[in-house]
């Protein structure tokens, strides 16, 4: 058993799914346990090493083969040292992670954020295996992103690279405050979050759509489905929200000129009637030598991308 | 004499020039000479070997201790065989620089356009010496433009990572077609050309300018005096070109996030009076974290960026 494998970690705020993955960020199996974030930071990473043993059982051949563990974590990370300096939905203040689980596992450990992380997991392992340099666009509740160049995770100079969410591009007219404190953000209409708003806003204003009868809180699937069915209101909505998609990727291919742009996220379920859109709008946008052989694709991983991405960070970051 | 040492060559038009510089960037003198693109493809080649000698003479130590010779160019390029395709003002279809190059110095041979190359220069011995990711802007008759992450040029892939001046920008109101085809692009607004452009429409359409009593060709000179003078409208043409700079750094930063934006060409002159406009717009449109630190600063190799970034594409490509 000489061929090097490599430990994912995905650290959420309910739940942590660990992976093992092979060189070529194929991933073999997963496990899954609960955080348990009420019990503190110290019980969350024991946590961590337990559900990393059950995958790979320490004194095994394959758990010589495991040449270090790497995690995601949705926070504020000082990446080079390895430090949460703090998280939104886990109970960690200043907490030296990668220290800390060197020692309870033994192997080398790295932390990255966690749209990096699912971004470097579809890069390695999903759709983007056999190019160089792509682009991901998670669409959720924000919109997240992730850039690979020469098959490795940018980072920028304040770990910022990849923000797409938070490129202003939002026409001024049209432009509401985002969660950051800026005006125009993607994020603003492209995200689940975004669709709900302007579907809730043209109900609340009387447009004539079938989207004010829907029963219970309105979901971005809800303004997908009547968009699907001919509701005029709501292919307006997913349009605009195509629109500055298609126009962020045309801004992002004069940039760092990838070969493929990938889009996960639960708002990519909306599939081929979102993606012809936003495909219309980046080839209207982009140069010719820009655009030539660029594809805009689906993610591959699904939920998977985090705990691959992960794994990846010994070998792509 | 055991440093290394290395030749780039700025090939224009209707003049060579060629500089040494030691390892770390530092430019020890340069020689230039006429182009003689009337002569044809092999003549001009002849050229630049000729200038390279007279720059380092053969059979000198200096001379052992190069390791190699960049060449930027301004054209269509195959950069990693060394071809020209095409290039618009010199005499070159389907060249292969390289393989000939080789031959009639001896020294490796490499290429890389123009824009990239000036880039590359700024970054590695001008305006970015001491950072490690920097993004450049050329504002010329164009706005071309080239990113640097650590330490190196960014090419994408169909080479087309950098052309800033591509990026569809400007408000659809706004919006023209740019030479490149497609509408709204940064290079339009921001550009001499576009500053001379919405200058010339200003006058054109009979506003209140002392514009229309400039003697002779309008510059972007004139726009940025008068400007500077009070005037109005000349105002307005330079906050409409400062604003969409700014625009598209804040778009950058969430992409590459780099440390520093470094802007020249010939607009850049303008100085203090633009940057205070770009970085303005650059704070208001961009996320805290993707802004901390970044400095917007002017380029400081002038006519030499050329010869500099050609002769680090052998450390820095």
């Amino acid at each position: 058993m000489s061929e090097s494998l490599f430990v994912g970690v995905d650290l959420g705020g309910t739940a942590i799914k660990v992976g093992l993955c092979n060189a070529t960020g194929d991933l073999l199996r997963t496990y899954e346990g609960p955080t348990q974030a009420v019990d503190g930071a110290d019980a969350v990473l024991t946590n961590i090493a337990a559900y990393v043993k059950e995958l790979v059982p320490p004194g095994t051949p394959e758990w010589d083969a495991v040449e270090g563990v790497g995690i995601g974590i949705a926070g504020f990370l000082n990446i080079p040292e390895g430090i949460i300096d703090f998280s939104p939905n886990l109970p960690f203040k200043n907490v030296p992670v990668k220290q800390i689980m060197e020692e309870k596992i033994g192997k080398p450990v790295k932390i990255n954020n966690d749209a990096n992380v699912a971004a470097l997991g579809e890069a390695w392992g999903g759709a983007g295996k056999n190019v160089q340099h792509c682009v991901c666009y998670t669409l959720g509740t924000g919109v997240g992103g992730g850039i690979i160049l020469h098959n490795r995770l940018i980072e920028g100079s304040t770990g910022m690279a990849g923000e797409l969410g938070h490129m202003s591009i939002v026409a001024d007219l049209e432009a509401i405050q985002c969660g950051c404190g800026k005006m125009g953000c993607l994020e603003t209409v492209s995200s689940a979050t975004g669709i709900i708003r302007m579907a809730k806003d043209a109900v609340a204003r009387g447009d004539r759509t079938s989207l004010s009868f829907v029963e219970g809180e309105l979901t971005a699937k809800d303004v997908f489905d009547a968009a699907k069915g001919g509701d005029e209101v709501a292919q307006r909505i997913v349009s605009r929200a195509a629109f500055y998609l298609g126009k962020s990727m045309a801004a992002v291919a004069v940039v760092v000129n990838p070969q493929r742009f990938i889009i996960g996220g639960g708002v990519s379920k909306a599939g081929d009637f979102l993606f012809a859109q936003i495909r219309e709008v980046f080839h209207k946008l982009t140069p010719d030598n820009a655009q030539a052989g660029v594809e805009i694709v689906s993610a591959e991983l699904g939920n998977n991308a985090g705990v691959v991405g992960a794994a990846g960070l010994f070998l792509r970051a």
